[in-house]
């Protein structure tokens, strides 16, 4: 499996504001999209971990800095990155660019967590295995 | 003027995710009606900025830390606070809590920008006397 | 308690799209928003119904007439009337308007349903006699 | 090209309520992106008419049925078929399914609609022409 996961999304219409330019709640909303994607991608796919195992990936911390505007009717390529894999989180790196240009970047942390109890948990351990075998950066810790 | 500027939401139904808690992206649309709110509150709504001046703030940058699950039914209390004032860009910190106990917050870097031709400009002066009127840190530049 | 249910909603920016007017799935999350407020109002707040006792109310139809556009920074004002109560659903018209001009109207099916098992239920005793009391034309039946 | 225009599209998480399934707004959201894939597909991309024409296509009724959940993770199919053509609307109707089962129908009337003005006006009649090859039954008028 490559390190780098990439996809692709088309930024629609209601993407968009009044600039036509992506409503940056909007561009979260195709990022958690292309999480779902990814996690499907390595084997765990949320709609089995969330129905079968009761446990998902709430977001606890997102910083995203938006540098170049994006227009509706552009097809946006997403590449994630696993940058540091902790006990119960997971730290993923996202670039976003259209034909070659950057347009923006988000560092998404990931927890583990118990879907009844709202609590973390650790990692199963084949899901740790996992994203430890895509880990791009020596950061595995805590 | 207080200088910091406080408003509620409740979190809709809508807003939540298969957990019953709030789904991120929404929690970003709500903070960004927060924010239209706020600057209609500093006496430049954005309907008139943008429909009749032809400039806007969009989001250049936020980082969000979302500490403590909020589920719907909830209302949630908003703090907004101006910590820097720049030639072109405002940050602004957010804190969200619900009966006194800590949510989420936001850090989010806002830029004047020409609506048409999507580039930054300085503030129009009586918006940045008033942006540093409600300065509570000392670190207006740039 | 008066038959017609009135609350305001404003439009906020992010409910708008290139044109600056409603994007229309973004109104319809608007009324979403309004038929919790309504249930609150009834005494079956939505979140008390699933948390507690397992049972929502989803839509199972919709038609909407959008006469006129909205612009942000409108306040939009929704009554919200009640026409008819089935077995285990309620049909509610919902009229918007602004500063006397409407804007849109919607019949809307909600059914209730049990949270688990997704099929319909009977109404709980409690809630078909409030939806009767409430109900302006005389459409009760099957 | 084919009368009825297929496409397919994931249900995401973000896309589902408390429940699981899908939330109905953003079922009519989803909907949007198929029909701007749909424009793009029989030659008249929104990106290109709002962009450079400066007229779009705005919804001016929806109907819409949910006879049947469907759950993230869910594969939706959508038909998409002209039933009417008229001066400067067109009506068009939605199937959407998930392998081989019905979850939903919409029929909705779109207006061709001056941008700047948020006014009708007639086709293009390019557009006309193509929306008439495309016609199902024997309804164009208006």
């Amino acid at each position: 499996m490559e390190k780098v996961f990439k996809t692709k999304r088309m930024l629609h219409f209601g993407d968009c504001d009044i600039s036509g330019t992506a409503y940056f709640p909007s561009y979260l909303n195709i990022l958690n999209g292309v999480n779902e994607e990814f996690w499907a991608h390595i084997g765990f796919p949320w709609h089995k971990i969330i129905w079968e195992d009761r446990w998902g990936t709430p977001t606890v911390h997102i910083s995203s800095d938006f540098s170049s505007p994006s227009f509706f009717g552009d097809e946006l390529e997403f590449e994630v990155t696993v940058i540091r894999v902790g006990r119960s989180s997971v730290t993923v790196h996202h670039e976003i660019s259209c034909e070659g240009n950057k347009r923006w970047s988000s560092t998404q942390v990931l927890a583990a967590s118990d879907l009844d109890k709202h609590c973390s948990i650790p990692w199963p351990a084949e899901v740790k295995e996992k994203l430890l075998s895509l880990l791009v950066e020596e950061q595995s810790g805590g």
